[in-house]
């Protein structure tokens, strides 16, 4: 699609520097732009690449036009306003409203007529699809699940029964909400499953990554409120609640009852313990275990940046060692008469 | 389903205090109950909920039911009773016996007529599924899988050829069971595949979560043993033997050809390397990396808890300089005529 | 299918001690092995098995052969020998070229007459599937995709648009490849997704294992060279590029626009941060973090093999007060009259 430089002024509300006449076509980096491209810089490292583009027109904030010396969109927010204009000049597929014949849709199903359900889709009973909702190509919408408007389940979504999706949400393949929980009571060194009758409520505005799994409640609902955004292969464990707004990176597994407030922001990797609480704007680096609540707003950690084998070898054996080291310290202390520091026993 | 307190308590064992005509139809946490709820109390600290709960009944133990000012069904262990009587008043969706007409089931496989096999199932050749098995929707059965009786394949579940699945056994969807190990043989610095011609054989009692995968052993078969449960997105490589009844969280990964004990307990996040032998009765924490066997039943860990970020940094300063801290010590010592530690030199 | 042991030795360059006549059946491990087995020899451990082995012959090499007490198939590379033997005795089960009448494939799509597309599979609009490649089951192969000749996706694997396949490629089941980039641009509180434009281009004699996800690059695309193996619930995020050859181990999860090198060697459940260059030839131990770039050649690790609890509690307790330990040294070194180490000050 070709739009002008000077109808996405008008739209995004930039300021244009260049000819409004111009076209372009698709988005593309700095580096590898052509004559019909759009590109955009919202990261500083980028800035040098300013100099060499051939891209038709760059989007960028006041501070950097000065060294652009193609046209320039200029504006506050580059990169909201580039995510902007690229869903303009690459639109997400139209799918067409209807039912393809090879699904299979219960009759009691309520399919809104402008909704579309994608091939070798099953649909179950009492299933309502919302208008101008998605329903991806082999799709599973298990009895009695609810989808608002809007929503997009790209292809090969698995919901289970009752699970509800909010609008506009966005559904990546693979992913499946609704498995049971993990609940088994001990009884004499065997497991009795612990039937998950609760479900899954995902809000509006959220988007699910590939292969994710979420799980239903056991008693009470695992809740994911508005604007959550989670990637790949990431695990929620049963009355798991993620508040609004926060974004988790992939590989990252949630265990059973633990809240995770808005405005987070997690790593990838990380593993969260079970019943724990993290408040509002919590920021987790990747890879750490979060094994405690965490009652503060702030940025916590604990991953170990790596080493040469050889290296790291040696610094966990003296990891390992450090009891030992302690006690040369407290001896040589002894010896100098300095006071036994008694908080070193208390472990 | 609505079901009395009276027939509860003479089906599970319970001694009944209060009204055995009260009926309850669902279960539900002491804070969420109504009067028509059967609630629970197996975790200790719940126990103030006792006082303001609007549950019709709850189950409980001997020592708590004098706390509880609603009716009760008391009983030495709760936890299980609860999720005995979960499983009466939701039961389990009931498939029809028969093949769905979209079911796309060869000739040659033996389907006992009780069974189902849900829509759009794929069934290979010299399939053979049990009395009373459910194939949920979008299954795959490659050729030569074989079902016992009652297995519960919830939808979407993929079986490579031969996997064989013991009674009772649930998998939940997107799992996918006897995909080809990771084995490769080097040749000058190429990787040349090695077939993987065994399978997998997974006992009766298991319980597999969304999305996890087990892959067919490299020779001889990949063995899952009875009673197992493993949660979602759970790697379990080519060769690995899992002893009965042992529990493993989401997220954790198995190398190949690792033995884990019976009766083991292993957290969520954990890393198994290859070729490994934990013993039973083996307890790992989350996050744990196991690079070693281990032959001693015991508590297992390694992960470090989170910090803010700022301190986390200066502790990982402080561990990669540990090395300048025993020479630092060993220098003072030497100066006060301590004997040198020679065990300190031996990494 | 049984092969002679004389048939062996010509077509894969070995010498034979034995009879020639005699013939293999199926492939063995040395202690399972019978007299219709072929076992092999490449871990020294195993070694010993070769006095009781009730194998027809063993592959191993000339100085292994020797103790060997049954005939042998004699050579350099047992494994990679052994290897091409299994793919003889054991061969892929072979798809006929064709449609399966219930796959559902777009009127503009380009099938080879020579490939296989197998049943319930929906190839979207200007599909390319080139000769003798396999589409197993349930696959999905959106808009675009194209798949060069001998491409075998064993079943239930989806492509979304524009994806692109090398030669001989293998992809096991539930792997997702070109789902969204996880890119979102901050605005006020809320996330604003960016379109994600790329796409995936995955090399030739590549294998993909399950449930695998590889994302599709936010502007240029997510590149798997030739020859690169990954493993199974592996995370690929957008714009990622893996160096040829290189090999990945399960559970691992590589961030945005991260390059590996060539003949990378990297362990399970590592983690990789995003933007980072590893050069060639580098081997990461499991469970690793990688927060940096690597740019030298070597093995790296990061993690820190499990204790029993009660000493690990103890480890962290002292690696959390290591401050404090310092402090106290340098107390000492004070009154001993010691300079003062500036370097220990430096975070």
């Amino acid at each position: 699609m070709a739009v002008s430089l000077g109808e996405l002024a008008v739209r995004f509300g930039c300021e244009l520097r260049g000819d409004p006449e111009t076209c372009v076509e698709h988005v593309a980096t700095l580096l590898g732009a052509d004559a019909r491209s759009l590109a955009f810089l919202a990261n500083p490292r980028y800035k040098p690449q300013l100099a060499t583009t051939l891209a038709a027109a760059v989007v960028l904030d006041a501070a950097s036009a000065k060294h652009c010396r193609v046209s320039a969109l200029i504006c506050q927010n580059p990169y909201v306003t580039y995510a902007r204009i690229a869903g303009v000049l690459h639109p997400k597929p139209q799918a067409q409203p209807g039912m393809h014949p090879s699904a299979i849709v219960a009759a009691s199903a309520r399919i809104d007529p402008t909704a579309h359900v994608g091939a070798l889709c099953v649909v179950g009973e009492r299933v309502v699809v919302g208008p101008r909702t998605v329903v991806g190509v082999q799709s599973l919408l298990d009895d009695d699940v609810m989808l608002a408007e809007d929503v997009y389940l790209v292809a090969r979504v698995t919901l289970c029964r009752s699970v509800e999706i909010g609008a506009r949400t966005v559904v990546q393949p693979g992913v499946v909400i609704g498995g049971d929980g993990f609940g088994f009571a001990p009884e004499r060194g065997r497991w009795v499953k612990v039937p998950q009758v609760g479900t899954v409520r995902i809000g509006p505005d959220v988007e699910i990554g590939a292969n994710t799994t979420i799980d239903r409640g056991a008693v009470d609902d695992t809740i994911i409120e508005e604007g959550v955004k989670l990637d790949n292969l990431i695990q929620v464990a049963h009355n798991v609640h993620i508040g609004a707004h926060s974004v988790i990176a992939a590989c990252t597994g949630i265990s059973g009852s633990t809240t995770i407030g808005k405005r987070c922001m997690i790593g990838g990797g990380v593993g969260f313990g079970g019943h724990l609480t993290i408040v509002d704007d919590v920021v987790i680096t990747g890879t750490t275990m979060v094994s405690h609540s965490i009652m503060e707003r702030g940025v916590y950690s604990s991953g170990i940046p790596l080493e040469k084998a050889s290296t790291w070898r040696r610094m966990v054996g003296r990891f390992k060692r450090l009891e030992r080291l302690d006690a040369r310290l407290k001896k040589l202390e002894g010896a100098a008469g300095a006071p036994h520091d008694q908080e070193e026993d208390d472990d």
